[in-house]
């Protein structure tokens, strides 16, 4: 037992530094590791794993929606950068660039891409004629460099892993459905896969992506209150497409120019999935990208019989889950610690009086609750007892989210509630960006999405008392 | 039929001009478009779909292995490239390099990788220290760059797609295994999923990977008899181990190097399989990497029951493979030549004559040999056909091959050959570098591999004269 209690206080308690508890998560259950490279990480085998789960289901929707993968240049002349004003306003101050090749200087910088508007643009520009050529509903998973002062694993990083998708089409209705309907994919892959209930909005003007007409997202709360914008769909309208003359001939053969959005996701899910789920323990991971859903842990391997039957019942679980059999020479107690800490959902002790009973005991990851289930009922217990800890964990961060909601009427609430408690403030805007500054420079919160299809909660604007025009979500983000 | 004609005439044939027959295919099939920095691709939704179908495969097969999958940063700073010797002499001349992030100088230039060597040694010195820890088995999905000055689409690129599988182990005989095992798995994936056969040999060591203590290579014999390099597998020993600090404790408890590999494959894989069963109609594409392995083709499709007919095919096919509809406004004889030209195996044609009598016409790509099948049989037939297939490309590549590989046993009859007969030479050589430089300068072919398996032809070298050490393969190399 002293084995298992040095494990679990390795990691510092999240109520007294939440910083350093996720830093320990993330490098003790062996997520990542620091590179040489500030800010560019090593994603280990496990938070690789995590990675390519996430990666799995979304590309299979993405496709299932008629999307295809592509794979562009990592490089961007500086001159095609340049090719739409806001886009390079935008992204300019955090690219890194390329000046050489070889012994000899370049004749033009290449900027590594921090986004790939710029290169399906070219592309588009080449092979859309007709609108016959529309739409073309391309996605690339790939790595980007935004040259960040600050970093930290997965939240913020100078290189990540991500997808970003970019579609052209011939309405800009049709453009618009597609940004409303990818934004619904991350909505529903937050609240379904990853357990973690999700706020969809639209970003206010000063928020928005550079370069799009409108930009929407999704925003989650973590443990600690602050908000994680953790997906966005944007909507381009056609300048990007006037800036790259990308024209085709519509139906009345006349030239037009095509409309466009863009929408991406990035390893950042990772870190929410850790502060939305983790507790003291370590990670808590919700069944669809868990690497290893269901531990299998023989309490007294030596005796006769033990690894057998574990064995056994692996090979029975292998056909419906992720399942695997810790069979390393460190005690019971040490490894329990260890795949509580990494967030195996589920842990299954088998010993050699529950075999005589022809039985083992399951347990819950996120609130350790045990079941005893008979083996010849272990093929529906344990599909059961994944849901039931998905529907679980996810009514935990609804519930956290909920007390942690707040309204504010005037800016004095508003004043009171940022300073005090952590968490989302709903509160009415006039649309006047002065007000998201006053909010910004005086309480650190930030408007993160409008939320227009909620019930308004007042007619005037919270910071300034004029007329107001949207309901609004504001937290401290990350 | 005039359409028909005028589409396959667009197709350089490769009698003709060899190098434009393969830049036709690769451009009108889709597979790419150039991008405006010069060597760099984008992969076009039908190429990344061959790649991603090459990807699944392997990556299958490298996790039943034990491999895991994991992501380094695509930057290294000069020092840490500098630190073994062979391997910054090998690769400086040709890697691009960042010099600032956003309006600042770096204080450190940092290239982008052109392999991981040194990022993967780095992190290894810090995660292992016991031999507890090893042996680790890493790869990574990713992009490199090497500034290459002269480039063509899949062959040669100044950014490409590649795996790198880096591992590292307790003693030099197990880390040898692992080289030579991956190479198998490489070899396997040429022979039985890409019909391509494949030579396996040691390079020499002029020809050997910058830092590797021996590289073997699988060698593949084009359609204008040009070997193509096309998979790698190295063996380092312990001085990569030594130059970065890579220290273990052994199971006698002293400090140790352990021994590394690398091994990898690139999307150069599909330049291979265009130039291996490529014909003058365009791609012929192996099933297992086909994107579309079926394509059925409606006629008369305005006819009453057509369509359905094709549509209840079209469900019935997708359960065993990937198949689709063809139901665009095109002729029946423009949608044949177009999928033939992108190399889908099978074609079925399907009208109101063939419903009549409960069948419909099977068209192999490879030789167009059409056969009858009766409706109810469609699940044995396509597959069978589909395996049919496989092995009739196979079996002419390994035939043309045969035919152009020739021995030599003296230098007048290799120069006679290399200047005559595009192929293969086998000749003796006794391992002297000057004789592989006399074969360069004056034949342009070089040594692909040693086949120290394969039985010598000769006691002497056919170069020199001397003693001979070893079968070698020569030939003009992509």
């Amino acid at each position: 037992m002293s084995k298992t209690k040095k494990q679990v206080e390795e990691i510092t308690a999240m109520e007294d530094d939440f910083a350093k508890w996720y830093t320990d998560i993330v490098r003790k259950a062996q997520l990542m590791d620091y590179s040489s490279v500030k800010g560019c990480m090593i994603i280990e085998p496990y938070g690789y794993a995590i990675w390519e789960n996430m990666v799995s289901i979304l590309d299979k929707k993405f496709k299932e929606l008629g999307h295809e993968n592509v794979s562009m240049p990592m490089f961007i002349p500086e001159s095609l950068l340049q090719k739409e004003k806001d886009h390079i306003e935008g992204f300019a101050p955090e690219v890194a660039w390329v000046t050489h090749g070889g012994n000899e200087k370049l004749q033009e910088r290449l900027c590594v891409r921090p986004t790939s508007e710029t290169l399906f643009c070219e592309h588009y520009a080449k092979v859309v004629h007709s609108w016959r050529d529309l739409p073309k509903l391309y996605n690339q998973w790939c790595n980007v460099v935004r040259w960040e002062k600050t970093t930290r694993p997965f939240l913020r990083s100078s290189e990540f892993q991500w997808q970003e998708g970019h579609t052209i089409h011939e309405t800009a209705e049709e453009a618009k459905n597609e940004t409303m309907q990818m934004l619904d994919v991350y909505h529903n892959f937050f609240e379904k896969y990853l357990a973690i209930p999700a706020i969809k909005g639209q970003k206010t003007e000063s928020e928005k992506f550079a370069g799009a007409e409108s930009t929407y997202t999704i925003e989650a709360l973590m443990h600690d209150g602050k908000a994680l914008q953790s997906a966005t769909s944007h909507y381009f309208g056609n300048h990007f497409a006037k800036a790259f003359n990308i024209e085709f001939q519509n139906r009345d053969n006349k030239p037009q120019n095509p409309y466009q959005t863009s929408w991406g996701c990035t390893t950042r899910m990772i870190g929410a999935v850790i502060m939305v789920h983790g507790d003291n323990r370590g990670l808590v991971l919700p069944p669809a990208i868990a690497p290893v859903q269901v531990m299998i842990i023989p309490i007294a391997m030596q005796k006769e019989g033990v690894l057998e039957k574990a064995k056994e019942l692996e090979g029975r679980l292998r056909k419906i889950c992720r399942v695997k059999t810790d069979i390393s020479d460190k005690s019971p107690g040490w490894k329990f610690s260890e795949h509580e800490m990494r967030g195996v959902p589920l842990r299954i002790e088998i010993g050699p009086k529950d075999i005589e009973k022809n039985q083992c005991v399951v347990v819950r990851r996120d609130n350790l609750e045990k079941t005893f289930v008979d083996l010849n009922d272990i093929e529906v217990a344990i599909p059961e007892l994944l849901e039931k800890l998905r529907k679980g964990i996810y009514k935990k961060a609804l519930e956290r989210r909920n007390q942690m909601t707040y309204e504010a009427h005037n800016f004095e609430e508003f004043e009171n509630i940022a300073k005090s408690k952590p968490g989302f403030i709903k509160a009415m805007w006039c649309g006047d960006e002065n007000c998201e500054k006053k909010s910004k420079e005086i309480t650190a919160f930030t408007s993160r999405c409008i939320r227009d299809n909620e019930e308004k909660i007042d007619t005037k604007c919270a910071f300034c008392g004029k007329e107001a025009k949207h309901l609004v979500y504001w937290a401290k983000a990350y």
